[in-house]
């Protein structure tokens, strides 16, 4: 298979697009909805997930600009619409499909909001056909997205006001990931990134200084150090690749006390060994040495369970680079939020709730419309929990709020002097985008205000006390209603 | 936030390039090389893994091809360098950075190669610079792709014969993971993927009929049914939306006798539930029916394990479903592929070999340019192991191959009669591809082979046989004679 001087074929994927990013399924489906002429229906879908990811008390909602774009350049291209044809589809249905563009209106929580199990995330009403197209990306986005902020909030949990850099690049699960991963991490309160990509697409401040391998080209440490301390200002020294105690500290003491004002030796990175133990001789030598400033950077499959370690244990770490473990979600890889079509327009133009039901209880859906409402007490500022009614209900209107558990709905609890603040925002109004996307940093900031409104048992990584997510009466009545006639309906197919 | 109509904002991301996509410190241990003018020496770089995931007995590599791609496009564009001049790096070295493409040498296994650990992959042969700052990427191609060859290929030694798919776009760590990572299944042996993009770039045959949305949608399932089958000649019905064996297989029969020939009833599909129990019970059902030769096809969270478990209860499923498990490889998400300096040129234009110590004696590198050898038993025609060796040395040339253990090394056996087979396949040669790229369909067979030189005992899901992978007498020495330096050094410097 060597050749003097292969070419590279083209790349298939250089004229790419997202149009045909989803299942097979969704093009099959469509195809029936549009020959059968029920295409154009109103459908209106959700997302949600079912639970928490990491057993946290709560998830961090992103994925929301990318959904926005995925859904504003919709369309199948040129050559998504050959390959169709080429895949037997017949020409009138890839006519139809050319036109396609996204018509549809969509509700939804703003990127940074908390989002707890079986709560509509988002809402999209759209024709059929379009609904049923957009599934597998949207999910696609959403899933990883909040996935990591999730877990990314999980660790500023721990670390608190400490910084925290995410430097995961090398171990995500491909190139997107990568820098959507550090993008979620970003907004759920790290401070940077390793990854330069990402600090010019988004705006995150990256980070880096120097890796063993320029400490291995020049053979020595002390030569390494100097080399980079002559060319950069600010110096943090990567300490561990002989011996660290023994040779990599002392040498960056000597580098720093050879430069002086020349540089800000802003300190050292421990990237392997006992975390605990070196960080605490590396402090002691640092502070005999006067430079009580000089921060400790520590990485080496950092998460929030070893870092909550290394604190009891009285580690001198100031700066947290985690990688691995943040950027995969590695003890939960998966969210499960599913799409799923909860009204839809009948043959009388008139809109119908539709339901799913499976053995598993908690697979069954919650048919209709419905909105969201965090309810906060006006008294202590935090929430008590999420509200979930029907498009028509006002819950602001009512003076006593009842709230009762999903599954035992006995549990109940009445609410006075609270505010409903609605989670869900205008995104797009038949296809047109009415939202103004916030700047990063505006929704760094909207995560911290959110978790503000929570108390502090549902932010515990540990065994978190259970938000309330409670569904209104309304909303209740009306899934047992058809619940009640869709076991009807397959009891009397069984007995016919 | 809300506005009559809101404009989208560019994309940030639309004039994107790879070139950033990369380590911070890279690009700063670049410019400490540049300035002190060794970027041009010629280093060498290895990627290998140290520990073989989900405890498998091989892995098998994938993702040489992004690799190439990546490689043969790699520079800095426009926006590129405008962000670094932005971040505050000289004009001097920015222009350097605008000049410079791949220019290296780079070896490399097959994709579709079996590869154990602490075997180099991968060799990189290129100006310290260049070598330097494509670590990143190159790490982050590999690390996922070869992590989800080998999960599905897992999966493969319990399904053998029978029919995967692809199915968790949805789930999968955003839209790279998705696409590349379907694309490593189908070299590890899937047959088909439920993402029609991946079909359009890769060739993969995509795969899918419907979803419970469209039972939803008709309201009823004989109706969902009958449309599809009126649209689509090939069937397979998703039977679990209201209730599996009561409405779901009996309605799919009822439409499969009314539409007779003018369907192919593939078969019905079981998406929730007991499977094992469904499955039997639906097994019954379609044969009394007549159905006989109609598929049933399985999804819901499956892996290795639960399929394994399936097939001792004696399930009925013909073709299997899998999402979220693969696609996320999700009991280890992560594969720890490194990437090391193992050897540079000093001053005098002479190659040094060169080695990073650690207390985890297994984070501490083997030194010098090495090739990878599969020792063929001629007998057999099965592997003995694999045969680590320098670059000069030619272990076909030897009567008897002695091979011991890397840690054990009193732990040794003799080998005659044998072929040695050298797993480095030229890539590129001074920037120029060498390397003719195989069809998708070639590295799926190539799989195949490569698992057929292997002894049934280290394919297992469980507990498999370690197989050997030895380094030569003089490959041993070698690194012997480094570590001894490196402990003289420091002991003289702690001295000192």
């Amino acid at each position: 298979m060597t050749h003097p001087s292969a070419s590279i074929p083209e790349a298939p994927y250089a004229d790419d697009s997202l149009g045909l990013h989803t299942d097979k399924y969704q093009i099959n489906m469509t195809e029936v909805y549009w020959r059968d002429q029920i295409h154009q229906r109103k459908a209106v879908f959700e997302v949600y997930f079912r639970k928490i990811p990491f057993q946290n008390g709560y998830a961090v909602f992103a994925g929301l600009e990318r959904v926005i774009r995925y859904l504003h350049d919709f369309r199948f291209s040129e050559s998504d619409l050959a390959f169709l044809k080429e895949d037997g589809y017949s020409e009138e249905y890839l006519e139809y499909l050319a036109s396609l563009r996204f018509t549809g209106t969509v509700r939804s929580m703003r990127e940074g909001e908390l989002v707890f199990a079986n709560e509509p995330i988002m809402r999209i009403e759209a024709p059929l056909a379009e609904a049923q197209l957009i599934e597998t990306a949207i999910l696609n986005i959403i899933n990883f997205q909040t996935l990591i902020a999730t877990k990314a909030s999980r660790i500023k949990q721990v670390v608190r006001d400490e910084v925290t850099m995410e430097f995961g690049s090398r171990r995500a699960q491909e190139m997107d990931a990568a820098i959507w991963g550090t993008r979620a991490a970003y907004i759920a309160g790290f401070d940077a990134t390793s990854n330069v990509r990402a600090g010019k697409l988004f705006g995150i401040p990256s980070a880096g200084t120097h890796a063993h391998a320029m400490v291995q080209a020049y053979r020595d440490e002390y030569t390494a150090f100097r080399k980079y301390a002559e060319c950069h200002q600010d110096c943090v020294f990567l300490v561990d690749t002989y011996d660290t105690l023994r040779s990599g500290v002392p040498t960056a003491i000597r580098v720093a006390k050879e430069m002086g004002d020349r540089i800000n030796f802003r300190g050292i990175r421990l990237d392997s060994g006992d975390l605990a133990y070196l960080s605490k001789e590396a402090r002691k030598l640092l502070d005999k040495a006067g430079f009580t400033d000089a921060k400790i950077y520590a990485s080496n499959d950092l998460d929030e369970h070893t870092i909550l370690n290394l604190k009891a244990q009285g580690a001198k770490i100031d700066v947290w680079g985690i990688g691995t473990k943040l950027i995969t979600a590695y003890d939960q890889p998966a969210l499960g939020a599913v799409y799923k079509l909860i009204s839809i327009e009948n043959e009388n133009g008139e809109m119908t709730d539709t339901i799913k039901i499976s053995s598993n209880p908690e697979k069954i859906t919650t048919p209709g419309r419905k909105r969201v409402f965090r309810i906060i007490n006006k008294l202590s500022g935090k929430s008590e929990g999420d509200y979930i009614a029907l498009e028509r209900e006002e819950p602001q209107d009512q003076d006593r709020l009842k709230m009762f558990h999903p599954v035992h709905t006995y549990i109940a609890k009445f609410v006075t002097n609270f505010e409903a603040r609605e989670l869900h925002h205008a995104i797009f109004e038949d296809g047109e985008l009415v939202y103004e996307m916030p700047a990063l940093k505006e929704i760094q900031t909207f995560v911290k205000e959110n978790l503000d409104v929570l108390w502090e048992e549902y932010k515990r990584i540990l065994n978190p006390a259970e938000y309330p997510v409670n569904l209104s009466q309304a909303c209740w009545d009306n899934k047992m209603k058809l619940i009640g006639e869709i076991q009807e309906k397959v009891s009397r197919q069984v007995q016919s």
